[in-house]
């Protein structure tokens, strides 16, 4: 078997974005991506495609970038790297739906390596419904679990954990969403199981589209006030989680990345009010119930 | 000479609360201020003051708080505190207007000790015009002058850059706004010197009213839905300052602190657009060209 070259890496996750974007094109039914190519002085750089007014998306990345170097101090702290240069290639994506009934959500897939001889794959997808619907949440998680299913026997279990861990607000006691699956130093131990975690990953990114369509197929009146205030709510924390938190936007941040690709995950608007309780007969207060760790949605 | 004990910077700092907000009531002219007095399980806690649809002030807080505890590992970390145990007493305002022309003004002032015997002040203030108007922001830094200098003769141009480094966001390479002052670990030489750090710390917060009563004394005609996405889009940068680099939220969040106080400092609404560039011939655009560190505008 043929070792992966980065080569064909990189051309797949570019295949992957370009795949994704028509797909959501098809999806949306009015919307297009913009495309903004870029590069880095350092070595590399990416291409990174937004969506903005589109009838199902409000705002929507998804970025592909190829970016290799020199490991910063900052680098070896952050990401607890060695060596003394790395390579990385990855997709990531955050779509804004414009309907309150339709979600949030999040995919990312990549590899890295380093000059040590050191490689792995990260990568998850999570889901962020503005009010939490059980028969979604749980279709979303049964598609996740198929897709692991095919990967190993234990790693939708072990991933979905992961993902109640990683998308988590401490500060809030809540979860970002219903989670997902997460995973991250997937490091092979040969040629064959690299390919199989490589092929794990583009069957992630292949399987985003439809996952999206499944989520936003309803058909709503249109949003009240009170939803759209609510929307914007939510959007604050998922904003807090990615400023706070995600490791993806503090490590562009402070290495100096391109601040608006790692900036596209933010919401169209957010709101904050202080101390804010729904009442609890509310849509709202059920959807609170549910940011909690644990639940078994399969 | 009587040293100053922590009772009295308590009371006294509980009291600058009480006036700030009696105050501001009286600029605003309609809004009232809501209190919300909180415990802190470790030990201390504090008083909240909240105004919420004013008439100048949108959305704006007020904090006193009082705590002691233990020192913790993340205590530690990130404040490089040595010891087993502190306490801390501060007030500490952000103030969002509601017309766009009217600007997000913040002030903190703080007294920290430890077992060890270590003792500091630290605080400052600064100015986030919307649109930035050159004579107001003179006007705010000539007064910050006049009061620094009562303190020390070189303290105003220290304070002054020091305020410029501190409220940067390097990710945009913008200054929050047209900076102020700003200082931290001010430690007394002895008995004198801590009245009289404490008296420029009092000071300072007596003067926060008039200093807002100033930059929010115009009239304007009602926004216009341009100057309000402008207005929308500059609180987005305060949303990334505050979540990415302030110290006292990242400090507060990660230490557990109370949530809904630390993030009174969020304005009630943000947005973010990608890759937005105003016009060159805007006012948008000439207030970017004012977010620069070391403006000299005394």
């Amino acid at each position: 078997m043929r070792a992966l070259t980065n080569d064909l890496i990189v051309k797949s996750f570019r295949d992957l974005q370009s795949f994704i974007v028509a797909e959501l094109e098809k999806i949306d039914g009015k919307g297009q991506f913009m495309s903004d190519e870029w590069f880095r002085k350092e070595g590399g750089g990416g291409r990174t495609m937004i969506m903005e007014q589109g009838l199902k998306i409000i705002k929507g990345g998804v970025a592909f970038s190829q970016v290799e170097g020199e490991i910063t101090a900052m680098m070896r702290e952050h990401m607890t790297m060695k060596g003394h240069s790395f390579f990385a290639t990855g997709v990531s994506i955050v779509l804004h739906s414009a309907h309150p009934f339709h979600p949030t959500m999040h995919m990312n897939v990549r590899y890295f390596e380093t000059d040590q001889g050191d490689e792995w794959f990260g990568g998850g997808i999570d889901l962020t419904p503005i009010y939490i619907d059980e028969g979604l949440a749980r279709s979303f998680h049964g598609s996740l679990k198929r897709l692991c299913d095919t990967f190993s026997l234990d790693s939708y279990a072990r991933f979905k954990d992961w993902a109640d861990d990683y998308f988590y607000l401490p500060h809030r006691q809540e979860t970002r969403g219903v989670g997902g699956i997460f995973f991250d130093h997937l490091k092979p131990k040969d040629v064959q199981d690299k390919q199989r975690i490589f092929d794990f990953c583009m069957d992630l990114g292949r399987n985003f589209p439809v996952l999206y369509a499944n989520q936003s197929a309803m058909h709503h009146d249109s949003p009240t006030e009170e939803q759209l205030y609510w929307q914007a709510l939510r959007w604050s924390r998922y904003v807090e989680y990615n400023l706070l938190y995600d490791r993806g936007t503090r490590f562009g941040i402070v290495s100096n990345g391109r601040t608006e690709s790692i900036l596209l995950s933010m919401p169209p608007i957010a709101t904050w009010k202080y101390n804010y309780h729904p009442d609890e007969d509310s849509l709202q207060f059920q959807t609170l119930r549910y940011l909690k760790k644990g639940l078994p949605w399969v």
